[in-house]
């Protein structure tokens, strides 16, 4: 299935543009906080990208929402299909929603509970399986044949690395707005969709600026790819809280692109991701799911040398349990 | 002391513009978030504004900076003095320590631990007491006294409520970015300092939208003095679990502003603030305190009816302690 894509075109800075174009009124353009205290910590001058507050609570909505609006009246008809660990799959399920296309989202059985009530709550039919045990991909796609759906892939197709591309395109105008020149910029990264279009818009707006990609430990699998020049996959007894960055190698379409333009790969650990988020729930006021906390974890734990630059960290989800939060809160 | 009160003018909307003008550099202007969610449950057009993300976590700081801006140097040397449950206190703190100005505040025994920590680590001198037997303007003042320091007071104060207008003023500009005309605002309500500075601001920039006050059952007092006319007190066993919000009579200054600018106020009990905080956590992903969620359970709650209308709330802050929280999450 994956061997397509080598027939692929990545997408370009102009792809981004044209999403950002078209999914405008559809998507949130979240606040670029500048960040007082973080910045006083690091003694650097931070902003975070609250892309928690985006529709479905992630930056996944963007891609899923570029992705639907270029169905065409005949594929809308027969609906789509996506495999998720959650996010994208309550982005691809309201973005659907939202023009009235049936989808069928393919869940692991141990997905957070917020993440598959939120998904039927935009109406999709949800199939679950054994993240450990079964292929995602294999299931969804078998659905996809037998009723001549579409796929929308979470970070394999050009579209969708496009529209989440268009949050790096708002980081750069917002830095603008706030008079500042980015010297770097730390995002979380499972599949490499969204650091992938980020990075392919900042190299065109702000070629200076360098990208890192922030991953938990054992899921380091960016890091360790773009130490080695070629792709890396994690071990298979990993495990994290991070349950939206649990992809085990670096996407087809999207490690070359990330190759190109990422200047490393950061890593946080689990206890590090937990103190992120209760640093965002007490000075912050955001909820960030674990996930989305990781680049803000590798600011504070020093993971990154803030000191006298200008950094953007993006904060890519909230989307947590309340069981959870609460034991993290403790 | 307060009797004073009768010859200070109010704030005039060039009050707030000023205000706007001298404070704009060291406070956030916080985002106005459209939220579709809330518009299909109300069948409304719901717009949120996040002044949780605000520094210190609440609207307090603008009016807090607005006010320290404005002593003489001398003054500035003999400190100021301020009480408070705790947002005014960590707003007056900060903006006190930004400008080197020493602190002192007045807080209660059984503030919320989150709100003292913060008013501490601000560099402020923290003076407990007990709210159900001592009275807190009395402590302060004598404070004041003893060191020629300048009372903050946190609403009875013509560049107190200016401040907290310029809140108002960016909403009525945000709203106009959206592209939209407000037929309602609804704003949380204690001493009335926000929500009287809202309205001058509205007054002048959206006459035709009508401001409501929100406060918990219990300490209905402005709603009930509207209706009366004249100033109201609550009952001495009164208790909600707002504790921003717990004054006990309007301002002397900010009621007759409110007494002429206001349409009507609001009542929420406990348990809709705790279902408010809820979906702030879940669908929001944002922090609000039981004060600041006033607004939003209005509207949850059905207490106004925002059905066809396009309405605005302000959820004014988030410093809520973890135990509570987490016991809220339950």
């Amino acid at each position: 299935m994956n061997d397509q894509l080598s027939d692929i075109a990545p997408p370009t800075y102009m792809d981004i543009r044209d999403a950002a174009e078209r999914i405008g009124r559809h998507v949130v353009r979240t606040p670029l906080l500048a960040c007082d205290d973080l910045s006083e910590r690091t003694r650097g001058r931070i902003f975070l990208k609250a892309e928690v507050l985006q529709k479905t609570g992630s930056f996944k909505y963007r891609g899923a929402t570029n992705r639907v609006l270029q169905l065409t009246d005949e594929e809308r008809s027969r609906g789509v299909v996506a495999y998720s660990s959650g996010n994208h799959a309550q982005a691809v399920a309201a973005a659907a929603q939202r023009l009235s296309i049936p989808a069928t989202i393919v869940m692991p059985r141990d997905a957070p509970k917020l993440k598959l009530e939120n998904t039927q709550s935009y109406g999709a039919e949800i199939v679950l399986y054994d993240r450990f045990t079964e292929d995602r991909a294999s299931i969804a796609h078998e659905i996809a044949e037998r009723r001549g759906a579409t796929i929308v892939p979470p970070y394999d197709d050009p579209r969708i690395i496009a529209g989440q591309g268009t949050l790096g395109l708002e980081v750069a105008a917002q830095a603008s707005d706030h008079g500042v020149q980015l010297d770097a910029l730390l995002c979380p990264c499972s599949g490499g969709g969204l650091i992938a279009g980020t990075a392919l818009a900042f190299a065109e707006t702000s070629p200076s600026t360098r990208i890192h990609s922030v991953e938990p430990a054992g899921f380091d699998d960016t890091a360790r790819s773009l130490k080695a020049g070629i792709p890396q996959k994690v071990a298979p007894d990993a495990r994290s809280i991070c349950d939206s960055l649990l992809s085990d190698s670096p996407g087809k379409l999207t490690f070359p692109i990330n190759r190109g333009l990422l200047s490393s790969g950061l890593v946080v650990d689990d206890s590090e991701v937990r103190s992120a988020m209760i640093y965002a729930f007490r000075t912050l006021k955001l909820v960030i799911e674990p996930g989305g906390a990781v680049a803000l974890a590798a600011l504070l734990a020093g993971r990154f040398d803030a000191s006298g630059k200008t950094v953007a960290i993006v904060c890519s989800g909230g989307n947590v349990d309340p069981d959870l939060f609460r034991s993290i809160l403790v």
